[in-house]
């Protein structure tokens, strides 16, 4: 390491947010900026491009450091290696004066990093999408699912509100149990209830708006299942949910790695009956929760200059990371 | 009825093509001419009334009937409420000099009377999409299902397809159990085998070929399902087909209507491994095959116009038909 290359940036990109942290080895963090979606197959790359640069310059400014001190950029984010948004970042961090090496990571093993330094282990994620991955030695070795909403996701946000509409519309034209989630859903979608018995005008409101939006918005009404409290209907889909995630980590499971199981993903944070039962049949007690993807993409950046992250790296730059928020 | 006018004209706008017949009621067809997609959703308003139009131009020209003898044009489609295709099919019309009544009727009630005459029963058609009906006195007065791909349409070429990509993707990634399907999707899609264990390359490629397409497009490998003998994935995918298909028309089952149930639909065709399983579940021996949508479509044409159709009628019209095509 020259003198001059000191600090690291990480960046975690995702569909919501993208953070952006300046590390200095082994485990300090400097400073943390936030920007918009950073998901190229969301936003489009010259969208997500900006985000990822707009919060890398944040964080520069936000730290004192100059871009010319950068050692390292690592960014972890999804559908990179799918879409041309590689070239227009560095086009754009050189734009700032960043000219340093730019590694992109699995933005499922960022997550796995949140949750724990030990090199080797699993994470199970559900957000919009869902997966599973066998970490070891740090490294990715083993992907289940993680095959987007069309063809998979199983257990997902998509997954959930797919499911949640599709039991709303068989509740109103009465192929399904009747649910708690048929007026809730209808609030949410602003669409008045049935005004006599055969009134198919809800059926075609709900139908119409679930296709006006692209697909994978019907994960925005997977919360109305955490909602419902005793509705065996939502319970189904939400036990169903866990079951699915359940049979992912399964799919990457190995005898010969043994380490902790890490639960991501905004589906994770609704309440316990997804995470709660997922853990349960985890087999393990070492269930940890997924924290923000920065903190793993900083272990990553730490790990990538040959830095050894023990339990005590990883606290401090946990508390670091929460302390710059 | 004025001297004048004296002939009908029935079509059937399809997905895959548009044909019209010229009908001279009580029920001989004098003609039939075939154009391309007709659905609106899936080609836009614009290139399905051409080929409305093209078809009801051939048809005429075919019977050597000029357009101002034409009393009524009964036109059979999906999707017509929901785009503006209704003033632009009566502008080309009034282009060939066709300025008669234009009735839209639905599709699956076509379905329904292209096989049989009786004015209460049932039908459920799966192609594309799925859905059931009940008719009394000739009307439509309920439907279950039909909700499209995204929400709904179980049972359906869709829903087949897909599972099938799902079932050799979780084949080829260890998830799920070995399928003769895995070798023919691969073959299909012009995707190499694995080439080592552990080769995600297939995976990979499977996945871009499947949302390169819309969606719908899934339906297209629908077939392959039908096509391996004796395997316990695809078995068991064509098995819940059938249920799915049989709880979409229990749905819309009345205690006082016993009349036959038509099945419809491409993938009724496709091999008795649906329809078969779905008859024998019917509750009923009268199972009856759905023919050419435009048989039921000049059915809807002829009882317009006040002509009752008995089983003579219906088999004049299907023979005639027939003989015309």
């Amino acid at each position: 390491m020259t003198p001059q290359l000191a600090e690291l940036v990480a960046v975690d990109a995702g569909g919501t947010s993208t953070r952006a942290v300046v590390v200095r080895p082994p485990g300090r963090c400097l400073a943390y900026a936030v920007a918009g979606s950073g998901n190229p197959i969301a936003v489009g790359p010259e969208t997500a491009a900006a985000a990822v640069v707009e919060s890398v310059s944040g964080a520069l400014h936000q730290a004192d450091v100059p871009g010319t001190r950068i050692r390292l950029v690592v960014l972890a984010m999804a559908g990179a290696s799918s879409t041309s948004v590689a070239p227009e970042i560095r086009r754009r961090l050189a734009g700032i004066g960043l000219d340093a090496t730019l590694v992109f990571e699995s933005d499922l093993l960022a997550t796995y990093f949140s949750g724990t330094w030990r090199p080797d282990g699993y994470a199970v994620i559900a957000g919009t999408g869902a997966g599973a991955i066998r970490v070891e030695d740090g490294r990715q070795v083993a992907v289940a699912d993680a095959l987007g909403w069309l063809l998979g996701d199983e257990g997902s946000g998509f997954w959930i509100g797919r499911r949640v509409v599709r039991a709303v519309l068989a509740d109103l034209d009465g192929r399904g149990r009747s649910t708690a989630l048929t007026p809730l859903l209808l609030a949410r979608l602003g669409v008045p209830a049935p005004s006599h018995a055969g009134d198919r005008e809800p059926i075609r409101a709900v139908v119409r708006a679930s296709y006006a939006a692209a697909p994978v918005r019907l994960a925005d009404v997977a919360g109305l299942a955490f909602e419902v409290d005793g509705d065996g209907v939502a319970d189904r889909i939400l036990d169903d949910a866990a079951a699915a995630l359940a049979r992912t980590l399964t799919a990457v499971r190995s005898a010969t790695v043994s380490g902790p199981v890490v639960l991501g993903g905004g589906i994770m944070g609704l309440g316990p009956q997804v995470a709660g039962r997922l853990a349960a049949s985890c087999g393990t007690d070492e269930v940890l929760a997924a924290a923000d993807g920065a903190v793993g993409v900083s272990v990553l950046a730490v790990r990538h200059v040959g830095t050894s992250v023990d339990a005590a790296v990883f606290d401090q730059l946990t508390s670091s990371l929460a302390a710059a928020r």
